[in-house]
C-alpha cells in the first residue's frame, strides 16, 4: 500500500446475505435444513452478521427464524430483513412489520427508498411521507432494543439525481437510531470512481460515533469486489455480500474474495486472524449447500486458484513461489497444485512419478513415456487434473508395476420402466481373481448405483478391506455437442473415512465411463497398499 | 461520469489472448480447428489483435500459424507470442526466435523481464544483459517490418522493488521500436490504487507518439476487470485479456465485461459501435469452443445477467426497467427473462400462462394452481428456469388442455460389457396410440442414445413430423451428494432446424430422468401444433 486514506476504518463488520439476497439467484433454493447449515458455516467463520431471510414474504423463512432466533450459541448475529412500513398503516398495524418483529432477532435490516424519482413512480408517496416511513419504522424497532441497519436501495442512482434528498433520508435513519446506513448499488450499475466519491460525501455528513456507513454491491458491471474495497478505503466500515458471490442476475459482492483482500492485502480486520485459514473449506461447504459448483477459478478459494499448468510456470514456481503466487495458498486454507496436462513440462509429470518411484529424475525415459500416454488420453477426452488417483494408476501401468486386481468376464446393466418393485435397475457381474470366479448381481436406484453395488459385492469377496470405502461424489460432464451419442467424462470421489481420492473414466457410453472410474476407485487403495508392503 | 482524467485515451486497442494465456487454464485444450473457430469469432467481433499461441514451445501452435498467418481476409491482426532471446545466442541462432519469425505474423508479442530480482534469480543474467536482450530481440523484428508489442512480465512487483530499472527496460523497448509496452500484473497481486499510480508514472515517461502503454491483468485478487479499467483511465490505451476471462489459476481480465464497460459506461470505443450487440452471441460461441459452461451470472453475457426472480423485482421491472437493469439487455445481444420459480410472484407465472391462454389475468384461479405445482416440482429437484418447453407442458397439464400423445407399455434399456458388436446398449419399447400398438427396438452408443432412438422410432410411426427434430444438447446435473443413488436432473435441447426448445427430467435414475426429458422434447412440438390448429 503506497498511501493511506484518511477515512479508512480500523476494522470492518461483514454481513452475509447468502440466505436472503443469495436465495434470489437463478437456480438457488434452500431447504430449512440447508439454511441452518449455511448459518452454522458462517458462524464458524466468525462473520459478524447473517441476514437470513424475509419473514414477511416467505413462510419458509418464518419457520427458520422461529427455530433459530433464540439460539444463543451462535457466533454471529442473526438478522431478519424487511422493508419500511406502508404509508397508510402504523407499524403496529402493518403485517410485514409485525412478521419482522415476530422473527425475534436482535438485529433487523430495513430497506427503504432514497431515490426521489422512484418514490414517486413505484411507492406513489410524497418525498416527505417517505422520510416519515423511514423514521417511524426504525424508531419502532429501536424502542424495542432491536438494532436496525438501514439499507438505502438504489442509493447511487438517488445520489446522482438528487443527493440532497438522499442525504436527508440517510440522516433521518441516523436520527431514528439506525446503527448503520448501508449504501446499495442495487442495479450494479455504478463504477468505482463514483462509489468512492459518494461514499466519501456520505461519510462526511454522518456522525460515525452513532451510525456507520455500509456498502452493498451487485456485480452487473463485474466490479462488485472492487467497488466494495473502494467504499471501505473511502469510509465504509460495514460490508454486505454473499460468500460465493451468489445473488440475483450477476450476483452480489463476493465475500470469499473481499475478506482476504481486506484482511491480507489492506490489513483491515473483518474476521479474527485465526479464522482466515477456514476461508477455502467454508466457501466450498457453502457451495455444496447452495448446490452450485464453485468456480474452479474463484480467487483464493477455487481449486485452480493456485494450480500451475504451463511448463515454464511450473519450473519457475519450483524455484520461487513468489513468481506466480500472490499469497501463500495455505494462508486461506487452499493448496498449490502442479497440473499434469499436455502443455505441462516434465516437472509436473516427474513430481507424479516420484510419488511411486522417488529415485527417478527428469532424464529418466519413463518421464517421456508417461507424458506421451497422458497427452494421448487427454486427446481422447480424459482430464487428469482433477483425478489424482487415476493418474497414479496410469503411472503404475506405464512403469509396468500395475497388475490388474481382477478380470472382468461380463457385466450387464438393465433398467426397466415401469419398474419391477422398488428398484429401477439391476446389474449382473462375473469376475475372476487368480482362477476363482465370482458371479453375483445387485439391484439399484438407477443403473450406476446398481453397477456400483454389483462390482463392490463381487470385489469384496476377494478384497474385504474395500468394505470401508464408499462413493462420496459422482459428476458427469458431456464433452461435445453431438447430443446423446457424444462422449461423457465421469469423475468419482471415494473415501475410506480418512483419505479421499478422485478417479476418471471417459466413454461414449455413460455406463462404460462410470465403470472405468469405479474400477479405478476400487483399485487405487489396493494398489497403494501393494506399493506400501513392497510386494511389486 | 463525474470527472475526466487527463491521460484517458480516446480509444483502446483490444488484444485477446484466449488462444495463448487462456489455453493455460485448467481444463482447456484447443484443437487446431477450435483455434481457427475462436479466431473467426474474435475477428467477427472486430477485436484489434488476437494472440494465438507460442510457436516456439508447441508444435500444435506452429501448425496453426502456418495455416492462417497469411489469411488476409481476417478482420483482426494475428500475433505470435514468444520471449526475448537467450543471452548466449544471437536472434539468428536462437531457435525460439526463429520459430516466432517463421510463424509469419505481422505482429509479435515479446515477453521479457523487468524485475531486477527475478532477472538475477530465474534468468541468471545481469540487469544490463537483460536490457540488451530486450533491445536486440525487438530490433530484430522491427528491422523485418514486424510490429512488436512488449509484455513486461511482473511489472508491478518490479516497479515496487526498483522502478528506475523497470522504467529503463520499458524505455529500451520503446527505443528498439516496440509499438506498445504492456504492463503485466502476472500474479494478479496488485490492487487498483497501485495500478493507477504506476500506469500514470509509466505514461509520464513514454513517448505516446511512438509507443503506447498497455495493461494485462490476472484475476487472483478478483479485481482484474477493475484494474484494467483503472489502467485505461490513467493512460493505458492497449488492453489484453480473454473473452470469457479464462486463463491460468483465477483467469485473465474478462474482455466480455471490459469491452461493454469501456464502450457503454465510459464512452471509450474499443470495437466499432455496430459490433457491441454481438457481445453475447460471440461470448457464448467462444465458451462452447472452450467447452466450458459460461457462468450463468457472467456480467452482460450470462443467461442470468438480466433474469429477474424475486416477486418484487419482477413487478418493479414491469413498471420501470431502470429499477433493476443497468443497461438495456439488447444493447449487448442479451435478453431479459422473468423466471418461473417458487419465490417468483404471480407476474412471471401469468406471463407463462398467457402464452397459452392470453385471456387470463392475475386473479384467475389457474395462476395459483400452476404456481403451487411449480413449487412442488421444484421441491422435488426440478428447475424450470432453463426448460421453457417443460414449463409450457406443465401449464397445459394444469389447465386440463394436455392429453398424452402415447401410452408407454414398457421400455427397457440394457448395456453389456464386453460389448456385442459395435453398440454397447440396446433398448426395447412398446407404446400404444389410440388403440394401436407399436413394438420396436434400437441399439445405441450408450443407454440414453439407444433409448432416444427406440422412442423416436416408435413415435414416428404415428407422428412422422417428428422426423425433422433432433437432440442438440444433453446435460446432466447430480443434485445432491449421496453419490450414485442421488437425484439427477437431465436437461435436453432439441431443434427442428428453426426453433429450439429445452426440456427437463428429474429422477434418482439417470435413464428415467432422461426418459422424462425426452418425452417432453417430443411432445412439446406436437402440443404446440395441436394448440395452433385449435383442436383442443
Amino acid at each position: 500500500m503506497s498511501e493511506r486514506w484518511k477515512r479508512m476504518p480500523v476494522s470492518v463488520d461483514i454481513l452475509d446475505t447468502t440466505l436472503r439476497d443469495g436465495a434470489q439467484a437463478e437456480g438457488i433454493s434452500f431447504s430449512v435444513n440447508d439454511k441452518y447449515a449455511v448459518l452454522q458455516a458462517l458462524s464458524e467463520m466468525g462473520i459478524r452478521y447473517v441476514e437470513a431471510g424475509n419473514p414477511g414474504s416467505n413462510p419458509k423463512d418464518r419457520e427458520f427464524f422461529s427455530s433459530v432466533a433464540h439460539n444463543d450459541s451462535l457466533g454471529t448475529t442473526l438478522c431478519a430483513f424487511g422493508s419500511t412500513k406502508r404509508k397508510d398503516k402504523s407499524c403496529e398495524e402493518d403485517p410485514q412489520i409485525q412478521s419482522l418483529l415476530s422473527a425475534g432477532t436482535k438485529t433487523v435490516v430495513i430497506f427503504g427508498k432514497v431515490w426521489a424519482n422512484e418514490i414517486a413512480e413505484v411507492l406513489r408517496v410524497s418525498p416527505q411521507d417517505n422520510l416519515e416511513m423511514i423514521k417511524d419504522t426504525i424508531a419502532f424497532f429501536v424502542k424495542r432494543k432491536i438494532e436496525v441497519i438501514f439499507d438505502a436501495e438504489h442509493f447511487f442512482e438517488a445520489a446522482k439525481d438528487d443527493l440532497a434528498y438522499a442525504n436527508k433520508a440517510l440522516l433521518a435513519a441516523q436520527d431514528a437510531g439506525a446503527s448503520c446506513v448501508c449504501l446499495c448499488d442495487t442495479n450494479g450499475a455504478t463504477m468505482p470512481e463514483d462509489i468512492a466519491q459518494y461514499v466519501e460525501k456520505v461519510a462526511d455528513i454522518m456522525d460515525s460515533s452513532r451510525c456507520t456507513v455500509g456498502i452493498h454491491c451487485h456485480n452487473d458491471s463485474g466490479v462488485a469486489v472492487s467497488n466494495t474495497l473502494t467504499a471501505v478505503l473511502h469510509g465504509a466500515s460495514h460490508v454486505q455480500g454473499t460468500f460465493n458471490g451468489i445473488g440475483e442476475r450477476c450476483g452480489n459482492a463476493n465475500l470469499s474474495t473481499i475478506i482476504p483482500n481486506l484482511q491480507l492485502k489492506y490489513g483491515i480486520p473483518c474476521v479474527s486472524s485465526d479464522k482466515i485459514e477456514l476461508l477455502t473449506p467454508i466457501a466450498r461447504r457453502i457451495a455444496d449447500l447452495e448446490n452450485v459448483s464453485l468456480s474452479t477459478s474463484a480467487p483464493y478459494v477455487g481449486v485452480a486458484a493456485f494450480a500451475h499448468k504451463a511448463g515454464m510456470h511450473v519450473d519457475a514456481i519450483k524455484k520461487n513461489t513468489k513468481t506466480f503466487e500472490h499469497i501463500s495458498p495455505d494462508t486461506v486454507g487452499n493448496a498449490r497444485r502442479l497440473l499434469v496436462s499436455e502443455i505441462a513440462g516434465k516437472t509436473a509429470v516427474l513430481e507424479l512419478i516420484r510419488k511411486i518411484r522417488p529415485e527417478m529424475d527428469k532424464a529418466s525415459p519413463e518421464v517421456e513415456k508417461v507424458l506421451t500416454r497422458i497427452k494421448q488420453l487427454e486427446y481422447d477426452g480424459y482430464s487428469f487434473e482433477g483425478a489424482e488417483a487415476s493418474s497414479e494408476l496410469l503411472v503404475c501401468r506405464e512403469l509396468g508395476i500395475y497388475r490388474p486386481f481382477f478380470d472382468l468376464e461380463r457385466i450387464t446393466v438393465s433398467t426397466e420402466n415401469p419398474k419391477q418393485g422398488d428398484m429401477s435397475a439391476s446389474s449382473f457381474i462375473k469376475i475372476r481373481v487368480e482362477g476363482k470366479v465370482e458371479v453375483t448381481a445387485a439391484e439399484g436406484d438407477g443403473p450406476v448405483n446398481a453397477m456400483d453395488k454389483a462390482l463392490r459385492k463381487a470385489m469384496e469377496v476377494f478384497y474385504p478391506e474395500l468394505h470401508k470405502t464408499k462413493l462420496t461424489d459422482y459428476k458427469v460432464r458431456v464433452l461435445n455437442r453431438a447430443a446423446t451419442a457424444s462422449k461423457v467424462r465421469v469423475l468419482i470421489e471415494t473415501t475410506d473415512g480418512h483419505a479421499t481420492w478422485r478417479t476418471v473414466g471417459v466413454s461414449t457410453d455413460i455406463i462404460d465411463a462410470s465403470y472405468k472410474a469405479l474400477v479405478d476407485s476400487l483399485e487405487y487403495p489396493l494398489m497403494r497398499a501393494r506399493l506400501t508392503v513392497g510386494s511389486t
